[in-house]
């Protein structure tokens, strides 16, 4: 089946996503590829529901299953609303964290078991996967600190050191397995120097830059 | 373990279960069987917010699995705030629908594979199913009927006959195949007599009523 290609970027708290989403989509548009740019969770307004039930802070104790469930029913509608209809369009999906984050935040983040997080991603994306991913890298205080002078944590930005450090971990170790799906970017330096990095990531999809 | 009985209510639309609930809760305790009484979807603040989700019509197609996945997430987030703590307590719990009610809708109305619902019932549920099931069965178009003269429809409600004749046929072949954990309670005649067959059904517990 020819579709369009489904580009992942993901990342912790404060690795600089959304700049570098609009170096990618900015990028890919001055090739002449337009993509549908969406984010997770959330990315239609049902799913935006679930994602404020998730990311507001509450007194009750949110159970882990609970969450889990949460995160798939909102990406459950949004592939069935958003993503699967762009692919099939021949349309290329950018999108701001998908099933990676799952298996970091949950799996990593809250240790869970990861057999739990793959029977929903076979319920949900069948053989779906991204065509590839970019996981921005960076140490997690330095995340944190960026992260923390732009707004009030929400449920996920409130949890501790420790927890995004399982975080970060998780996605390195993913990536690690998956190279040629991955590619990991060091998003330490100057911003000019992480772009090139990324440019030479997209360039595997066959986008070529400055030539 | 030695753990509190775990009872469910079911039925389609308008079959009277607000009434019966309030009836076996009044029998359970003129026994000295104070029972938590509950709901589902809901049950708890946050699980109350998704069922908000589940229920409210909107403009938006909702996803069969994404209504499938709300409904678990609410179960697992009742299930760990309030049944499994109150049965681990040696507490009754008396819940108005349950997971026979996700095979009805979601498998029976809706038309999805059991197989899905039955793989999410063993992430949240584990072993535990209710001791006893009272399925209040009614004529669709009489409980129909009933629900609409009441208040305006619901995301279900607002269904079709065809729909609701699926779930009602799904829900009676389940208490066919475990007559052991149901009682089908024929809700059709007066009130008078639907509640001697509730008492009689409850006399499985080890309920003794009259005597």
């Amino acid at each position: 089946m020819i579709r369009g290609c489904f580009i992942t970027v993901e990342g912790t708290e404060g690795v600089g996503k959304t700049t570098n989403l609009d170096f990618i989509q900015q990028s890919l548009l001055s090739q002449g590829v337009e993509v549908v740019r969406t984010r997770e969770p959330g990315g239609t307004p049902l799913a935006e529901d679930i994602r404020a039930l998730l990311l507001t802070p509450r007194d009750e104790p949110v159970a882990e299953l609970t969450e889990l469930l949460l995160m798939f029913a909102a990406r459950a509608q949004h592939l069935q609303q958003v993503i699967l209809p762009a692919l099939q369009a021949g349309q290329w999906v950018l999108c701001d964290r998908f099933t990676d984050a799952t298996y970091a935040y949950q799996g990593g983040g809250r240790g869970m078991d990861t057999r739990q997080i793959a029977v929903l991603e076979q319920l949900a994306q069948a053989e779906l996967r991204p065509d590839l991913t970019l996981l921005l890298d960076l140490p997690v205080e330095t995340g944190l600190e960026r992260a923390r002078a732009r707004s009030t944590p929400d449920r996920f930005e409130a949890e501790k050191v420790s927890f995004f450090t399982a975080v970060r971990e998780h996605y390195l170790a993913r990536a690690a397995a998956e190279p040629e799906r991955f590619a990991v970017i060091d998003a330490a330096p100057e911003l000019e120097q992480v772009q090139i990095q990324i440019t030479q990531a997209l360039a595997r999809l066959g986008v070529q830059y400055g030539s």
